[in-house]
């Protein structure tokens, strides 16, 4: 393998926890009380059939920023909560810049880094993923992004434009993700796949889905997919 | 400033002597003698016409190796160096993403990224500027390249994109260069200047111009350049 591209959502931090820290935030602010972690889970459920839409060209191209934002005011609607000012709407929005890292990310990808390029391929724009990557001590080699091409995995040229950034041909590229749409669209254009199974990922009392057969390769974290990866 | 962007051919690392070091290697193995410096200076000096050609749309783009490979074909017919392989060839065009550093460079970002958002904005592709960062610790937040629109400083679009990538509005974004053409480039849409006049940039006996009064900046290194931009 040469080099080795990360969706980062899920896969390198924790979205659930750091996002319903900061709902709970603006929500004391605004004098609001509600179910934290259920209005976190609300709005992400919203993230992969708004990007389909965009991938399928039935809603233009917009930053994930801008969608983060259309999919929380439509969240905050649905469930009645009018408190949050436009001030608190954005501080929710940038609240995904500022993610907590898994505890072993940033010295898994530091021992990956020492024998494989490593990058970012994430839905997030580059701004976003610079703010990640700073916030968390984060070492990728490169911050890769579907902004680049205005579009959004699992869109498969998002995957094609990792192996012609990096000149890396797709079967010693390495998709690793704890999503397994992402993985298979990955696969579906060639490149080789990592299952990262983050048991916090689907929330309490919701395991994450058993490795399917077509995974090259499956890691508790990503010290292991270090060690595995190892020359 | 939110956010520095650097060249990276000159400005952050010696592509003078790493190329005509790697010429000689190449020669020795080919049996030939030459001018090896002054070669690495003749393939150099093909280098902003051929890429103002690509920006003016007169050829079509090709990535930075291709665009070297034939540079350095016409350098070597025109020196009457039939003697290098195809294998020695392509070696040569690699030599550019094994460059090293200048001796300040590591250190003076290192300092930097602590309170700026640092990144290459370079003609070299996303791989080689891997590369270069690898080969030399150079700890960019990214790797900015202007492969991601298919053109090449000092094209405008250049200058902007990284603007847009980053999130940073022109006046916000500092763009470092040892070369003047790349600063005005960027001056033109916006951007702030930070010259860096390299002493061994332009050879032996051939000193760095003197700072014209339209950079906004003027920094003897990258340390001394973090110094000044420390808040």
């Amino acid at each position: 393998m040469d080099a080795v591209v990360f969706d980062v959502f899920g896969t390198v931090v924790d979205w659930r926890t750091g996002v319903a820290r900061e709902f709970e935030r603006a929500g004391t602010r605004a004098g609001v009380q509600a179910d934290w972690l259920g209005l976190a889970t609300a709005w992400r459920s919203r993230y992969a059939p708004t990007l389909l839409r965009v991938v399928s060209g039935e809603v233009p191209w917009r930053s994930l920023d801008e969608l983060h934002r259309m999919m929380l005011d439509d969240v905050l609607t649905e469930h009645g909560l009018t408190g949050f000012t436009d001030t608190d709407r954005a501080e929710l929005v940038s609240a995904w810049h500022r993610l907590s890292p898994w505890p072993d990310s940033r010295d898994g990808l530091s021992r990956l880094r020492e024998t494989h390029i490593t990058a970012t391929l994430s839905n997030g724009s580059i701004a976003l993923l610079i703010h990640l990557a700073r916030v968390g001590g984060l070492p990728f080699d490169a911050i890769l992004s579907a902004e680049l091409i205005h579009s959004y995995k699992p869109d498969p040229k998002v995957y094609l434009m990792a192996g012609d950034l990096l000149e890396v041909p797709a079967p010693r590229l390495l998709m690793t993700a704890c999503h397994l749409e992402d993985l298979r669209a990955a696969a579906d254009v060639g490149l080789r796949t990592a299952y990262i199974p983050r048991p916090l990922e689907w929330g309490p009392g919701h395991p994450a889905a058993p490795a399917p057969d077509w995974v090259d390769l499956i890691a508790t974290d990503i010290p292991d997919l270090a060690r595995r990866l190892a020359p």
